[in-house]
Formats: structure tokens, C-alpha cells, sequence
């Protein structure tokens, strides 16, 4: 084994970059075995350097990432800040200077990926980021490594905690939105400003990270179609049930059945109580994902919190330390498939919609033949009739976003539909 | 992208070999630009050259295997035939040759992983494997390289697919075994021999792969306790579901609790509904990993199957064919913890025995009583007669097996005690 230890430089020291530290002092001996080399924190950048931080050399705190990272003598820098800039900057910077780089940042990787990738590759050096998908969960490198020789088709996942937390518990005791991210906020599992992750912007930046490797294809955020979760009603879940299903945040990227373009996308849907993703619980992730020749796979696991993301970046640090001492870069941007990247209104699928209408004869017949002219088959319909007023519930068969799109408005025009309820995405069938 | 082909030669043209072939050929370009350099089919060795085989230049086809990997200028050889003779000295002649080798041969790789990895170090090659191991789940990748910083502390899973099908149908519709056996022999799922799956071989000789990656720690097939599931009943079913458990052939690797010891094993075990485990169905396998930092993951997939595995195949032929381009190699064994590998009798769960007793009073202080010398604690018992007759139905605290098995010996030996129905144990809790 090789004594003279491998530097790394730790970008943020919060509650994942503490953990990394931490299992990088406890776990030193461990990680020099599998690697082949010592690995020495050289530096850690914080932003408030006055704070006590157990187990880390005082001598080793900066506040200035600048320095650090252009020190020139570094293996590799981690970088845990989160957000656009400095990041980016810092990691550009950390190439430029011949370091390798793992980092957790998903927003980052979603909106820059492919700069950031032409940078390392520029530098001959390694882009890793594990962490910033679903946590602890291997699905990066099962994604780029174990799925490099099948077709992948489709990936279905719950790749947001928070709101699978929220989702959970309304289904579970009949809570409203409201009084489910309460109790989210509460336990730690929801920020102050709910936002990132409620409207789905977290999930979206996930969806486009898993596309691009998924299709090996540039999947840029804006491609994301996304909708939040803050509109599921307790009825919601009550239509869900009936239908024996639950309702999932999802992020779906899927291959088109030509097989020329691609859609990424996040909104909550029904699922079927039998699928594997319907009995995901509380905070933990699952990625589903359907290839040619492996058929289904599934991976499950804590999608957030220190320890588990400090895992997956520890597993890419071990990683990228290894292709230090070999001499030679792990995969790095696969975008060569390079498909069409197709708008929501090409995602075909099936549809929940609840309306409000008139209770008075003919308003089925009415309905049903909006739906025909828009090409838009319906599987079945439920009517339930009280105090002159009805409401219809229709699922539909496949049917492509803009038909059902071009469908809802013509029926709003409807005098005898008095509003559209609700409507609802059925997948994972 | 390289222009000059990578040689690749494939051992064994069957279930999974023809899909390797099939896919090396319809994929090529994909493959191609994921690796950077065309991979070109170089010879296929076979036992029955005359056999037509869709798709392969019959060019290509040999019986002389050992001519093949001997040629010198191969790249990569595939090794799909299974079992020990000849597939491991044509491994070991590969190697000496210069190739890397693929293997899916979870035998050999059980019995002689260790010679094989010093073969190919020797070599300066790679020995890639993750089709030994549950089919197409990624699962030996995510274990020595994205959990390579992590401290896995168990292994549970689901890693043969004919018995999870029986015990599932058994579980499902009340079958006995021959019947549920008969039922997965007419659909494919079972051999016409079905030894190695119902007896555990199969499954005993994965729990050793695993152990080995999970702890760094080389692992003998001798060391792993095996018990196969032909003694399973409809009344263990029974029995489960009273306990709101079902039954499921695991393969369980564990670390100690004093941390410098581990035990790799395959029995039938209870497990809870509510784990994830209890909720694979059929044919698929399923499995749990528990390390420090991560936490809980699950890995689900079809664990057989000639696509599946092909795809683990070629995710292994990708990584190997980068490597070779690169001038490095991927992870080799990784043995250093050598930790103690301690006998079944060490092994600490709960369990559920089924005594039938006398039914005349005494009867369960004197059980109660033989458990307590023993040191094993009591969690329930249920008692119910009928016509003089009693059972008694157990269920124990965590014990040491070495304990349990005093126990039930001291049992045997009371006038009261008729006969020891069953012993189960209890897992996943």
C-alpha cells in the first residue's frame, strides 16, 4: 500500500460534510485498505469558522474555498455547499487545478451537468455525485455502470422525502395537506420554506440528473415538466382508494415507444397499492427502473440526512481515490444517444379526472363525447348523483397530455359541468 | 472513439451466452460508444457446434474452449458455463493470457474466489462477477464500490428465485411443498433436479459471495450454514400467519455485535409482512442491506433468467472493456479485515417451536423450565388441546443457536414432550 496519503479538501461542514469528516477520522484506517493509500482531510471551508466542530483540526478551517481549492496539491475536493454558485465556480476552479471532485449538489448537477463534466474531462479528472440522487441509494452507478450494457426504458421514482413523508401521512390518517407538512415541518422532515420540495423543484432536478444517464442524453432542467404536491386533496386520496391506489410525488423519465425521444417529468399520481413503490413509507426513496434486457429493478433506501448521504459520498470518494492511485477516470458524461427530448403534452398515460355537473339527464352523453372527439378513450366512469348536483369520475385509457389537455377544456366550456375537481395521473400500471 | 476493436470471447452459448451474443450484436453501436471502441465477438466456445444458433457467424463457433482463451489477443473473456471443471482453468489460462474475465459462475466464484482474484492480480487483469449474484440486480457493485465507504453490518435477502417461488405459491394458496415443487417444475422455475435450489447450495453458495464483499473477509462455502426448505409445511404457514409473518428462504450475513466476527447462512426463516422482504413474490429476488451510515437499502430484481443475467453481463463486459482501455483495473478481492468467520452455533436470532405435549397440567412449567437452563428467554407461548394431546408453540427472545439446540435436545428428552414439530427461526425484526 501506498503511505503517502491521498489530500482531500471538504467543501462545507454541515450536517453532511460533518458526517464525511467524521466517518473520514473514525473509518480512516477502513478507507485506506479499500483505497490502497491514506486519505488526509487537507482542508475544510466553512462559511463560519468560529463554530466548534468535533473532530476536525481547528488549523484545518478556512472561510476562504477560494484558496483552498487552488492549492494545486489536492486528490480531491467534496463538495456539500449545495446551490449554484460558489459551487460551481469552486468546482471549476478545484479541476482547473487538478483535483477530482465528488459532490452531493443536485441542483447544480441538473442545471450544469454537462459544463461541469467537459470541465473534468478537460482536466482528466473525475465528476462523481452519487449523493445528489436519492440520498444513500446506489443509482448513479447502478444507472451508469451496471445498466451500461441493457436499454433503459423507463424510471419511476420517489425521490423526494419530504413530500413522500407528507403524502404518507395524509394517506395514512386522512390529513389534509396543510396539517401533514405541519407535522413534516415539525419532525425535521420539512424546511422552514417548504418550496424546493413541495412544488417539486428537488424532484425535478433529480429527474433531469436521472434522464441525462438513464438515455444518454442531455436532460437539462427546463425539459423537467413539473408540478407540485400542495393541490392533493384528503378527496384525492379518497378517489385514490376507491380505485385501489395511493397517490405518489413521482419523477418519470421514460423513453418514447418509437424510441427517438425521451420526457422527464414530476407531478403526483396514482399508483396501484401493488406496486412495489405504493408501500415506500415515510421519508425513504425508491427508484424503480425498467430496462430492456434486466426487466424491473427496484432500489430502496434513506433518500436524505447526513449519514446517508455521507455514505454514497464516501462510496465515490473510495472511487475516485482509486482512479487517483490507477492513473485513470471512472465514466464520465454519456450524452452520445443524444435523443429529442419531447414536451409534457407527447407523455402519454392515463388520467383520473373528478368533475362537478349538473345532475340531470343527458350530461354523461355530453361528456363522453367531448372525450371521443378529443381522441381520448375513457376505461370507466362513476356517477354519483345528490341534491342536483353530480359529480363524474372518469379514468381514461393512454392518452397522450395534450389530448387530455385539449379534452379538460372543452369540458369546462360545458354548461352542465360546473367545475373540474380534480385531475390525476395514474401510473406504474 | 477507438476504431480497432476489443476482443471479446464468449465460454458457453446457452440460456444466458445466446443473449450475451444477442446483445453484443443488435447493441453494438450503444455499446461502442459507452465503452469508446467497438466490441467485435472474437469465438464462442460450445459443446455442441452443431446446433444452429441464431444470429453468430458459425465462423466463430469452437469446441476447443482452451484454444480460445489461449489465443493471446483477447480482450475480454466471458465465462457463462458454470459449475467448477473446466470453467475455472479456462479462467485461470485467460488470465494467464492477458484477457480479463466476466463471470456469471457463482460456484466457483464461492468455492475458488480467492485463487481467482490472485490469478487475475498476477495478471494485472480484472475478474468482474455481478451475474453470480441475484441475476440482474446490481448488487456486487453497489456493495464494493458505492457502500466502499460504509460499514455494511448485514446482508439479508432473497437470492434464489425457484424456492421464493414455491414458498410464495405454498404461502399463497395453502399448497404443500411437492405440490407448490410440481407446480414450478411444470412452468420452468425448477430444475428437473432441483437439489441445488431447495437444498440451499444454490443459495449458500451466493450468502458466501456476499459475506466476503460485505465484510471484507474471505468466506468459505464451508462456512456457510445451510438448510434447505424442503421440510417447510402448509402448518409452518399456518403458524407464520398467526404470527402475522410469512416464510422465506434467506441467505443472511451478519456481522457480531462485538464487530470481529461475522456469519454468513441460508435457512427458512419467519419474517414480518411489514418487511420488504416478505412482499417478493414469485420467482424474484430481493435484498436487504444494512450498513452504518446508509442505513437500510433494498436491492429488488428478477434474480434469474438469460436477459437479466445477460444484462449483468454486459454491464460487467462494459466496466472490463473501460478498464482495458484505460490501462487500469477495477476493484480486485478485498479480504484485508479477515475477520473471524465464527460456526452456526454463535449465530444469535429468535425462534418459533412447535412441541406437542401431553395435555395434563405441569406440562408447561417443565418446557418452561428447560428453557430457562438453557438461558434462552421466552417471548409468548400458546397453548391448545384437543383428545389428550397438546402443542405448544414457543417463540423465543434473541438466543444463540448453540443454546437453542441445548434446549430443543433437553426437550426431546421430557416424557411430556411427544415430538418436536418444528423449529423456525424469526428474522427481520
Amino acid at each position: 500500500m501506498r503511505t503517502r496519503p491521498l489530500k482531500v479538501a471538504l467543501l462545507g461542514c454541515g450536517v453532511v460534510g460533518s458526517e464525511v469528516a467524521r466517518i473520514m477520522t473514525t473509518h480512516a484506517d477502513d478507507l485506506a485498505a479499500r483505497i490502497g493509500a491514506p486519505v488526509e482531510l487537507a482542508g475544510v471551508a466553512v462559511r463560519r469558522p468560529s463554530k466548534a466542530r468535533e473532530g476536525i483540526d481547528p488549523a484545518l478551517v478556512t472561510t476562504d474555498a477560494t484558496a483552498l481549492v487552488k492549492r494545486g496539491d489536492l486528490d480531491v475536493v467534496v463538495e456539500v455547499i449545495g446551490g449554484i454558485e460558489p459551487a460551481r465556480t469552486l468546482i471549476t476552479t478545484a479541476f482547473e487545478h487538478g483535483a477530482s471532485v465528488v459532490s452531493a449538489n443536485k441542483a447544480l448537477l441538473a442545471q450544469d451537468g454537462a459544463a461541469l463534466h467537459a470541465a473534468a474531462e478537460q482536466n482528466g479528472r473525475d465528476l462523481y455525485y452519487e449523493a445528489a440522487v436519492a440520498g444513500a441509494i446506489p443509482l448513479i452507478r447502478p444507472l451508469r455502470e451496471s445498466l451500461a450494457g441493457d436499454k433503459v426504458n423507463r424510471v419511476l421514482g420517489i425521490v423526494n422525502g419530504t413530500t413522500n413523508f407528507i403524502l404518507d401521512k395524509m394517506d395514512s390518517t386522512g390529513a389534509g395537506y396543510q396539517e401533514a407538512l405541519d407535522e413534516a415541518t415539525a419532525l425535521g422532515y420539512a424546511e422552514a420554506d417548504p418550496t424546493a420540495d413541495v412544488e417539486g423543484f428537488d424532484a425535478a432536478a433529480k429527474a433531469a440528473i436521472l434522464a441525462g444517464i438513464a438515455f444518454h442524453t442531455r436532460v437539462r432542467l427546463d425539459d423537467v415538466y413539473r408540478e407540485g404536491m400542495t393541490e392533493v386533496t384528503a378527496a384525492d386520496f379518497a378517489s385514490a382508494k376507491e380505485m385501489g391506489c395511493t397517490i405518489k410525488l413521482l419523477a418519470i423519465c421514460e423513453r418514447a415507444a418509437d424510441g427517438a425521444s425521451v420526457t422527464a417529468r414530476v407531478h403526483p399520481a396514482m399508483i396501484p397499492l401493488s406496486h412495489p413503490l405504493a408501500s415506500v413509507r415515510g421519508a425513504y426513496n425508491a427508484v424503480f427502473v425498467e430496462s430492456e434486457a434486466a426487466g424491473q429493478l427496484m432500489f430502496y433506501g434513506p433518500g436524505a440526512g447526513g449519514a446517508p448521504t455521507a455514505s454514497a459520498v464516501l462510496g465515490d470518494l473510495v472511487a475516485v481515490c482509486r482512479n487517483r492511485l490507477s492513473g485513470a477516470t471512472g465514466p464520465g458524461e454519456s450524452a452520445y444517444a443524444a435523443l429529442r427530448v419531447s414536451p409534457m403534452g407527447d407523455v402519454v398515460t392515463r388520467y383520473h379526472i373528478s368533475l362537478d355537473v349538473a345532475d340531470k339527464p343527458g350530461v354523461l352523453a355530453q361528456v363522453a363525447t367531448v372525450f371521443a372527439e378529443h381522441g381520448v378513450s375513457i376505461d370507466t366512469v362513476r356517477q354519483q348523483g345528490k341534491d342536483g348536483e353530480a359529480s363524474l369520475v372518469v379514468v381514461t385509457h393512454r392518452a397522450s397530455d395534450a389530448a387530455l389537455n385539449g379534452t379538460v377544456e372543452a369540458l369546462r366550456k360545458l354548461d352542465t359541468v360546473r367545475g373540474v375537481a380534480s385531475i390525476m395521473r395514474v401510473e406504474g400500471e
